[in-house]
């Protein structure tokens, strides 16, 4: 099951943390951009080239010590048609080198949609008689305000390729409550995130693996940490993907409250933090993402130690 | 304004429709499909080419007499690597044949990762000194789970850039209502949809163009023709995008209530019904898919003549 996969990658390195591959062009160091520029004119494939060499800087200094990385999409898009290649090579280098790969994407569609988005990233498409994986990651994260047709597809690509995804229930931004919050339904009432999460551990509460937690599992950000609580005791099937440490806000005290009492069943995100280190500390690009990862995980180690 | 720029494209032809390049590869005619895998064999390559030309076709068939083109992103990601390339030649085309072209990518961020999937799709992206416009559509559908955060970065660039976007709001699958139905909040109690709609159109009233409607429309499906014909008198200022048409159930008449008193303020979606014509009347597959829009012409045209 897949997320004993990333359970058993969690345990190995201690670290129950995944660094988000957000390429924003201003958080590349201006050495590595500059260059390619240099060689390519000031244009998108100069940009792509970029962000693939850093994020083979960035995987090689951290594949050792982070089990996961958490491509965002969107800032593979913004390289308009260079982007999906970058995209797939960032994918397929994180994975050679060990990495579980959880692709951002909040893909959310129904139907033979739904389909098409499965097979993109956690199944295969079948071209002729041959079947290929187009992008073959970990997990997927996805959107599920469409309700279960929308959770359905992705999650029989995910039985059948022992694959995993993340449906966003209560988000880390500040205007998460507008519609996340508000009591909905009779049955009983409850905030709408509570509604999703209930239909995420329902629809998926036979895929349950070694370590308890089903294929689907829940966004909960930190910045939340009341409702991770709630959340935690409530879907004890779900596994958490925790966005909104560090630099939105969330603590690693409030993160700790998505673990289970085994110190499992969580992972907590941290983007700009680790791959922007470097405009913090100078120095060395790659030892400064390195530094600020064993700094998470040593206060996420200590955090859950805590009786 | 950009919606207005879209009705006036729907007024010149009298065709308030919107064709979905939804390129299954089970929906492309196997002479075409079949061409490209004994050029390239069965991979990647050969499908990207075939949905390339497949597009082509359809374009070519159907830009004097439909206003809009909607490419579904998922079967293009599908196509791995290669999709995002084909993508963007097909919205390439689309443009230089005259159509505005909504992207249907459902795509839903907040902060600097909804910026750069504006970025991508409605804006552009700064390399050195250089703007680049990645895809440049018209207009991109949104999913607003996560709040007016996700919103207001779309809405920035579409103001900057004169674009438009479509909020899911109620979709048109059989459980939309899972979610999009319950009852929520104090401020009055109303459904989920609602309250998604209600935000939509708060956060554009300052955007309004020539003919009454924002730069952010709403989803809604044509399968709900009672939530339609609500949503309809309660948003005024809110442009629909209607899927659910044809094949999915709705009728010509249901589809019709999403219009305002002067036939305007919505445009209807068909995608497999057109694009895959060709299997149900055999034939030529360009006159298959030329005819059926044409049926959907005057089918709608009939229905928002009635008194």
């Amino acid at each position: 099951m897949s997320f004993d996969r990333l359970q058993e990658k969690i345990d190995r390195l201690g670290n129950p943390t995944v660094v988000g591959l957000d390429p924003a062009l201003e958080h590349i160091p201006p050495e590595i951009l500059n260059r390619k520029i240099e060689e390519n004119g000031e244009n998108l494939e100069a940009a792509a080239l970029a962000v693939t060499q850093w994020n083979v800087v960035l995987i090689n200094a951290l594949c050792d010590i982070v089990p996961a990385v958490k491509p965002q999409s969107a800032f593979y898009e913004a390289l308009g048609p260079y982007g999906a290649p970058v995209l797939k090579m960032t994918i397929d280098y994180a994975k050679l080198k060990g990495m579980y790969v959880i692709l951002d994407g909040k893909r959310g569609d129904i139907g033979s949609t739904a389909q098409a988005y499965s097979e993109a990233y956690l199944g295969a498409v079948t071209v002729g008689g041959t079947e290929i994986r187009p992008y073959d990651v970990d997990a997927l994260t996805i959107n599920a305000y469409l309700g279960s047709d929308g959770i359905k597809p992705f999650l029989d690509m995910a039985v059948k390729y022992d694959k995993a995804m993340f449906a966003l229930v209560k988000t880390s931004n500040p205007s998460a409550g507008e519609l996340q919050d508000l009591i909905a339904g009779t049955d009983p009432p409850r905030p709408v995130c509570t509604v999703v999460g209930d239909l995420v551990e329902r629809v998926s509460l036979d895929t349950i693996g070694k370590y308890g937690y089903t294929r689907v599992g829940a966004v909960v950000g930190a910045t939340y940490p009341e409702e991770i609580e709630f959340l935690r005791k409530r879907l004890k099937s779900t596994f958490f993907l925790v966005p909104g440490y560090g630099a939105q806000g969330g603590s690693a005290s409030d993160a700790a409250r998505a673990f289970d009492k085994n110190g499992r069943g969580a992972i907590v995100n941290s983007s700009r933090a680790i791959i922007a280190a470097w405009k913090k500390s100078g120095g060395d690009y790659a030892a400064a993402a390195r530094a600020e990862a064993l700094r998470m995980r040593d206060e996420l180690r200590s955090e859950l130690s805590r009786p």
